[in-house]
């Protein structure tokens, strides 16, 4: 409980923060690419240390399940609910209950700052995935808030 | 692990965030006092859902020792190592390893940036400690890294 509130609490300050000092035309672009790039880099560092002991990943399907149970649980105290792929490299994460959103009232005039509580965790995805050697544009999208779904487009190198 | 991992390399990148963020002449001391709000906010958030069943305190000194033990260790995982008192309002607190500096190495040449790593955390103890209806000022300092001290000097209104 502690440890989740203090993510919560430190996640909003950031998003306040970087809201406020980024201004400028571009500002709300801006601020979701910054929080994005930190997400990249928070992701990066955390697969290292969670990873240290797993065994080798059989394929991208088995490294998506990783993200989605272990990963998300350590993150966000619950499992991915929904995984879903073409099996031509796009994966749809959908998280019923998304942590970072239920801060957020549900009425539909909050949808439009979204984004921005979506951003860092996007940015977590795929720094996580970057570091286990997939390569990966990572988007999100809400229809009813607190439920959000993760796009997942494996890069083919 | 994880979750102490997840608030570690967050920390990490808030200071780097507003290190290159807060340009300037006074961009140290802004770049500190833009840490230390932040911390303020979240200690005030967090010690509303710790004690949220905690039985009322007797005494200042019973409310320092709250914040050594039970919220010292929900955020950094171990208790302070020493808590003094004169008795007269001023309070230093040990932490013979604090874990926001075990990642800066320890060599002498990198104390200089020892306050931006402390000042979130400065925050975070007068936040909570305004919470509890204690107003005070905090200051940290390092001797040997990665010990260091915080002094709560608190205000009498």
């Amino acid at each position: 409980m502690a440890d989740e509130a203090l993510f919560q609490f430190l996640h909003s300050e950031i998003i306040q923060y970087i809201n406020s000092a980024e201004t400028g035309e571009s500002e709300n672009g801006r601020c979701v690419s910054k929080l994005e790039n930190m997400g990249f880099r928070v992701g990066q560092g955390l697969i290292e240390r969670f990873t240290k002991d797993t065994p080798r990943f059989k394929d991208e399907l088995d490294v998506m399940k990783f993200i989605c149970k272990d990963f998300w649980t350590s993150v966000f105290k619950k499992q991915i609910d929904n995984l879903r792929t073409n099996h031509q490299g796009i994966y749809v994460l959908q998280d019923n209950k998304f942590r970072l959103l239920t801060q957020l009232s549900a009425g539909k005039q909050y949808l439009e700052h979204a984004p921005k509580f979506l951003a860092f965790t996007c940015g977590l995805v795929r720094g996580a995935l970057s570091n286990l050697g997939v390569k990966s544009i990572v988007t999100a999208e809400v229809s009813v808030m607190p439920a959000c779904k993760f796009q997942v487009m494996i890069q083919k190198i």
